[in-house]
């Protein structure tokens, strides 16, 4: 065992194709000596899937498993409970690996602090022990890719918006934004797409699913019938308005 | 002359460190028959020095040299036809390689579709020719993963505003922003600072000049004195208001 302590590295594994991922978190989860991931419990990691190449082959893996779903509403005092208990048990796990000088890789889907799930243990231990962050190919980035859509330009306000707001604050920053994405949407999709009618944008809307996987779909919002979505589904709303 | 049509690709090269660079942007490069990048007249381009190494050894480079510079004010006609013409006769040089079959990657800093001159070519070329968008790790992750700060969670709202906006107009937007990236500070940094003062925001934002490169800086805003800055500085409101 190492004496001197270990360095916390939280590792962007981009938006789903592994050829997204960079050169460094490859170099990195090469010679990591764990890779941590979260999933929900009984799921596999996406991220995981995305990166498992490039694990050490005697790396020790440590799944970090969400006790609770987004079944349960996220404003609810029991959620908030059960998952902040479950980000600090996590963050002793991760501790004590650190504590015994080894590396510790936390992989994350996309970039590390951009909505991802690594910002917890960031906010647990980045003051107490060597941290480092490696940035990754965003969903969002990966999406309008894979559509060819220019998403913003020149002067363009760009707005990243939840679809958990409700229709009339998204309808309301929907109006005044040149370029929106719209993530985590899932069950929020009626309501999402009443707001950009509202806001006059819903012929520009574009829906992705599982943008830059071999099996991803992409339609005009105002042409899909279905209402059904999944959870990690965007909607584009590209700011560039003329060809120039 | 292969008589088979050639295959545009716009390849994000990342946010400046060379290991930032995608699995996927490394291997299009390597083969690429022409490599085409953007730069003021009688500067270097940052896209190629980030990626030059990759270049195979008889590719072509296709150096596309803007005629006029930030200093001509964006809105002013003269400038908007000598910028559309630049952009018509560059598109031209990449279509006749195109024609003759040869692969043409265009480099782009950060991400090809995220506020990139590529976007430009993308939108002359890509309903005539095979079109591929390889996406790059952004600017604004490169600074806040090298800043180890967390810039949006859960429900937040994030905002990317161009520093150009007016004051009232970037005042009005930061207030409603959870999180926010100011981007073209430049000499827009007097402004900005009272807009961010104006929102109650000023001393939530961290200065970045530089991120991901060796010699990166950053600092509160509100504790820097000089109002100088270079036009790629970028300004990060963190939406992360509690350690949870």
């Amino acid at each position: 065992m190492n004496a001197a302590i270990g360095q916390l590295i939280g590792v962007g594994v981009g938006p789903g194709d592994p050829e997204l991922m960079t050169l460094k978190a490859v170099r990195t989860l090469e010679s990591a000596d764990v890779v941590a991931h979260f999933a929900k419990a009984g799921n596999n990691s996406h991220a995981r899937k995305i990166a498992s190449a490039h694990f050490r082959a005697d790396a020790e893996e440590l799944p970090l498993l969400y006790p609770v779903t987004t079944e349960i509403h996220r404003h609810d005092d029991a959620y908030k409970t059960a998952i902040a208990a479950f980000y600090d048990a996590s963050a002793a796990r991760v501790a004590e690996r650190l504590m015994a000088g080894q590396t510790v890789a936390v992989l994350s889907e996309g970039d590390p602090l951009f909505y991802g799930s690594y910002m917890h243990l960031h906010v647990r231990l980045a003051h107490r022990f060597p941290t480092q962050v490696i940035p990754g190919v965003t969903g969002m980035s990966g999406c309008w890719s894979q559509a060819g859509v220019p998403i913003s330009q020149g002067d363009d306000v760009l707005m990243v918006l939840p679809g958990t707001l409700d229709e009339t604050a998204l309808a309301e920053r929907l109006s005044q934004a040149d370029a929106a994405v719209i993530m985590k949407v899932g069950r929020n999709l009626p309501k999402i797409r009443r707001a950009l009618a509202a806001a006059g944008r819903l012929d520009r809307a574009l829906y992705v699913e599982r943008g830059t996987m071999a099996d991803s779909t992409m339609t005009p919002l105002a042409e899909r019938n279905d209402d059904r979505a999944p959870y990690f589904a965007i909607v584009l709303v590209p700011g560039w308005e003329q060809a120039a």
